[in-house]
């Protein structure tokens, strides 16, 4: 039962020669949802070694270029790999032109589908759900509209305890009743209270990616008690006026709103190219919020799953063997 | 006076985690042309520390993605670095829509113009010139209009002696004359012979660039004694159906196209992912033509400077110090 996030690249608008342009995986119950897919994303695919025909979704939080230019090419190499599977393309609905325009004159009889689905990123909207997650849009600011998404997995019915099973012989009917919460009755009419045959069940993760945006109030409200959070911080604590300038936000300002929205992890990427290192921005918003991390391209980041009852786990995936 | 080419990516149409798709740069006197423009370019340029402002000429070989999705990064790259220098884009003229698009979606108010000049891709024919070089196109054979370039370094005129300089107190108008092959005559009347106050010239250098296509005989005659062939080899000798079928050529019909047209060195590249390695492919080429190099992103060859009596040189420039 995965949800681990893996960051395919970290720059802001201009890469760098260790840092690609904004491109992540987030993967969920082993299905690989994209999100953004700047140039170069296909190769940071094989770099860390993610099976891209695993991927389904892919959703654009604008129509900036080095948050999708890197679609063209993934969609030429998946119809050399001869792919069949439909791919959904969830993006602001002025991509369809552009979309057009490959599919007119560099993507004519390909091997699959490509279904778009236009948002406009003007409210907090469902965009995509089934029976394991939904992705939810919620409004940013910027020079262009933007948006964020939050993938929630879905509320998760009751585990049946094992050992319920053997002693009262649970039939699969009966599990089914029991795990939606019902009492169970045995055949000589005792009634077993239904907390006595399960265990809490697990808590449904949730992750949301807010870049390229200031930063702003009500951001506060959409992201409470997120489970991870990928925030932009293109830029340090003493550029916050060019960030304010570009449209764009701080170390300090996202790891302010991780604090008061009371999630469990910061990762902050989106660096602007001007800052040799990240060794200032992390320990910036790390004062602010000390569970903050400075995303690198092929960093994972995995959100475990824990019982409603218990503390949320806040292990942070490396450190137990990543990528990198 | 340098003449060095920059291999930045040498894979065929689907990148692979070490191998880009084709890109170079080729360096003429400091003045940096770049031959097509594969996805990921820009990366590829910071990674081998080429200076990315001085490149004013990109040549497109195709219009197929592997060549060319790289342009549109590029191009928004250089208007975040305020770029002020007009970029000549040299390409067959159905590049015009996708150009028009790009700069409608995602380029209106560039810093800098581009310049595109169309051309057909259907004739050899001369499409830059300048005090420098020449670039010649050939027409290839592949599943759609493909362009091979030639580049040609200018005539140099006569290098005129040092020591006759001193001898005869020659002047700057003197030493242009002698340049030109003019004899010269003393104050006393003396008529020295040009041959006795010059060097003879350094001899043009030559690099050609052939991908994607079939190899066909009149590629002999188009490519007569080039110094330096970059050919493609997407496959090895055991697949020249799967060659044929697809519109390109094996290490073998490369290296035989090198020693019939006389080449100084031939390098192959857009290897098929097929090929975990290129060994196979290396010695299928050299054992038709020993000056065969299998390309690897980052690989710098120089064409060095040799009078024009002299005997070419073939030194591979990574064996004196090269990227990689």
């Amino acid at each position: 039962m995965s949800f681990i996030l893996t960051v395919l690249g970290s720059s802001s608008a201009i890469p760098t020669a260790t840092r690609f342009p904004t491109a992540q995986v987030l993967n969920v119950h082993e299905r690989f949802f994209m999100i953004d897919c700047g140039e170069g994303t296909q190769i940071q695919l094989r770099r860390f070694s993610l099976n891209m025909s695993r991927i389904r979704h892919i959703f654009i939080s604008h129509l900036h270029g080095d948050h999708m230019f890197g679609l063209f090419g993934l969609f030429s190499t998946y119809n050399l790999m001869s792919r069949k599977t439909d791919l959904h393309v969830f993006a602001h609905r002025d991509f369809g032109p552009t979309l057009e325009h490959y599919l007119e004159y560099f993507g004519k009889d390909l091997t699959y589908t490509i279904i778009f689905h236009p948002f406009t990123a003007n409210k907090p909207e469902i965009i995509f759900t089934d029976k394991h997650v939904s992705v939810q849009t919620i409004p940013l600011r910027h020079s262009v509209p933007v948006a964020g998404f939050i993938f929630r997995e879905q509320e998760k019915l009751l585990n049946v305890n094992k050992e319920a099973i053997q002693k009262y012989g649970l039939t699969i009917r009966d599990i089914r009743r029991i795990k939606e919460g019902h009492d169970f009755q045995t055949e000589g009419g005792e009634i077993i209270r239904n907390s006595l045959l399960t265990l809490p069940p697990y808590k449904p993760r949730s992750y949301a990616f807010c870049t390229d945006t200031l930063c702003f109030k009500k951001l506060v409200n959409y992201l409470k008690d997120i489970d991870l959070l990928y925030f932009e911080a293109t830029f340090s604590d003493k550029d916050k006026k060019l960030a304010k300038m570009t449209g764009h936000s701080t170390s300090v300002q996202a790891a302010e709103l991780a604090r008061s929205a009371g999630v469990g992890r910061l990762v902050m990427g989106h660096f602007s190219t001007r800052y040799k290192s990240t060794d200032r921005l992390l320990k910036e918003a790390c004062s602010v919020f000390p569970d903050s991390y400075a995303a690198e391209d092929g960093d994972q980041y995995e959100v475990r799953l824990t019982r409603s009852i218990s503390s949320p786990d806040k292990g942070r995936w490396p450190e137990t063997g990543g990528i990198q």
